[in-house]
């Protein structure tokens, strides 16, 4: 079987790129080790120059094409993680970037991209368009165009992630390996050293429910276009597979899951509270898989790829990962409106032992009887079960509740 | 000197503990390295099992007293960290643990204490009611009472974490070391082996300075109390700092700093966004100490002592960092109440890049003369400067803007 890179490819990237990246470390992800006789491992390219694989990529293709790189700039499009990387390399060998970003681009991270000292251009409504105008300016300039993902250089510096984790001890017991598919780069590179390293190792590929191409492209093994929603996983959101691309993923991935958003969310809220990682989308979507029980091997390495989610969206999905663990709860409690009724409700959550967030408390509503008030509660508990105690030992003292979250 | 452990009982600690600890990996910190000639690395004791580097102690405490743990049991009194070190360590070795935790605890420390199987009592209204009863249990049963700090096996355990600093090759570059500074067990363990294998090497403790006392009682050199406030380092806030260790601490730290609320929320925000770490406050206040500048050399490593920090804190946290540096902002802006009013707005904003993130528009309150309407906002800018071009920008087209965050 012909991998879509070779291993020598490669290996001679690693030695190429090796002063300009960070050798990442292997962690364990305990709430999935130990149990059921099940270990999983994840290889944090999240602690990657950027925070994502893709500054790996990017120097490789740049150290190869170096004279027209310092003679004539380098040129890039992308939204985000493919930015900073190109950014970042092209400010420690002293090149001038040019970075094209889709106008909708988050401030931040066209900031970020700026702060490693690239010109940032802001043209497209999508991605596309982007990309068309980055390969204008690099036929009217002659600057090196370095392409996400459909380049041989991109793609062998990506595979560097996968050669470190095959030097980690722990692959010998490894039976799987879980890598995010946005352009294919990543897990091609990777596929290709796991396989030629490990014969018999799976490697699956994840992608978001929300951008489906990728996934009905590999089933169907075809091209098939799908509708991007808006995903987490915006890293990784592909509205039309590349055929080149496909034509690798499908001769080197075992299998493609499908993972929706609820469960994305649940992985990164998971990941932060026990494996203290600040993880995007696209990163967290490999675990989010083995959350599901999609991964059928019981020794599992997991890359996450990246972290570089804002810290908006990334407190909201804390939020709503508690809301969703039950640990975070809105109640409406009304009660008779006499002295000492809001004490009377705190006493009894107090000896609970739910701790109160917030508290609204309206003396009159237009849906209370006169003589009763609408006490509202923002409460965070231990969980479901605490949460149905909690509900319990409040309408046993005759308070009528009301769930709202 | 003599230091308050030797290096022969780290180096003992060390082997004993090794099957039940895992080694951190040391990352640098990307905001602090690489400017002006600085370097700045952190021993990610974050990622220890149970979030902290509280196993490591009472492993060794607990290996060393192994026939007593057996027979008798294991106490401890804890609000957070020691607890769950403790019932990790009993529950791999099937030591029947006690855990004496304050009442006020927060509920998901109570339940990962537990889920570790060990038996929780709450009792006492502060700490030191809970030790007291811990101590009783231990005096009534014979069991083990396991000690946070102030027991030679506990702070040898937790001076692994600076034999492993050590072995790494950044070590030689090393010429300081940041640590937090709680009951003095980690910052005695770790100073004792850092000056004894390089005696140069400058040691500094980190206080809060909502929890005063060990900061007093070190410039004084004698035992001074402190009020405890409300602090994001919990898991550091002593009230009274203990005589044995304060004498232990002044005869190997070199100084120590006392460090603000907002600087701790600003460490642990920094690390989130840029180093994509979870860090409780006790964890990031090494890194605070950097950003002040209060540490003169170039060459320092930091210890996240721990990353426990509930997602609700957190999140806020985050959200803060973010209303402080600018990016985060509510405004609230009159505008002439007429059909595309809001439409004119956006298309400000739209121009500006700034991300709306909410919208409150109120046709009419008391304070808007007729013909007005008041609209709120919350964007989200890239910081400080933009968020001024963006008030420029609404007042110049004859808005009023009002600054509400």
């Amino acid at each position: 079987m012909a991998f879509p890179v070779s291993i020598e490819s490669v290996r001679a990237a690693e030695a190429r790129i090796a002063p300009y990246i960070r050798k990442t470390p292997l962690l364990p992800f305990d709430p999935l080790t130990g149990r059921d006789g099940r270990q999983t491992w994840m290889k944090c390219e999240l602690f990657q120059t950027t925070g994502s694989f893709k500054l790996r990529g990017a120097t490789n293709c740049i150290l190869q094409n170096l004279d027209q790189a310092k003679q004539k700039g380098v040129v890039a499009a992308s939204a985000g993680n493919h930015a900073q990387g190109v950014a970042a390399i092209c400010n420690k060998l002293g090149i001038r970037a040019t970075i094209v970003m889709p106008k909708a681009t988050q401030p931040i991270k066209v900031k970020n991209t700026q702060d490693w000292g690239a010109r940032v251009e802001l043209v497209g409504s999508v991605y596309d368009e982007s990309f068309e105008h980055a390969l204008a300016i690099s036929q009217r300039e002659g600057s090196l165009l370095v392409h996400p993902f459909r380049d041989p250089h991109v793609m062998a510096g990506q595979g560097t992630v996968a050669l470190e984790l095959a030097a980690e001890k722990e692959f010998l017991q490894m039976d799987a390996v879980v890598i995010a598919i946005g352009g294919g780069g990543l897990i091609s590179g990777c596929a290709s050293v796991l396989k030629t390293l490990k014969p018999g190792i799976k490697v699956y590929g994840v992608t978001a429910k929300n951008a489906p191409s990728l996934y009905k492209s590999f089933k169907a093994k075809k091209i098939v276009e799908g509708e991007v929603q808006h995903t987490l996983a915006d890293t990784i959101a592909t509205k039309k597979a590349d055929a080149k691309m496909l034509e690798g993923v499908l001769s080197c991935v075992d299998d493609v899951f499908s993972i929706s958003e609820e469960m994305i969310a649940h992985a990164i809220a998971l990941l932060a509270e026990k494996s203290k990682l600040v993880v995007e989308g696209a990163g967290a979507i490999g675990i989010a898989a083995l959350i599901e029980n999609l991964v059928p091997e019981k020794n599992v390495g997991v890359i996450l790829c990246g972290g570089n989610i804002d810290l908006v969206s990334f407190s909201h999905v804390l939020e709503r990962g508690l809301v969703e663990q039950g640990r975070l709860v809105r109640l409406s409690v009304t009660a008779i409106d006499r002295p000492g009724g809001l004490h009377q409700l705190t006493e009894i959550l107090a000896k609970g032992e739910a701790n109160i967030l917030q508290v609204f408390h309206q003396r009159t509503t237009l849906d209370t009887a006169v003589g009763e008030t609408k006490i509202e509660l923002q409460l965070e508990t231990k969980g479901v079960e605490h949460t149905q105690e909690i509900l319990h030992a409040l309408t046993a003292r005759g308070l009528r509740v009301e769930r709202l979250q």
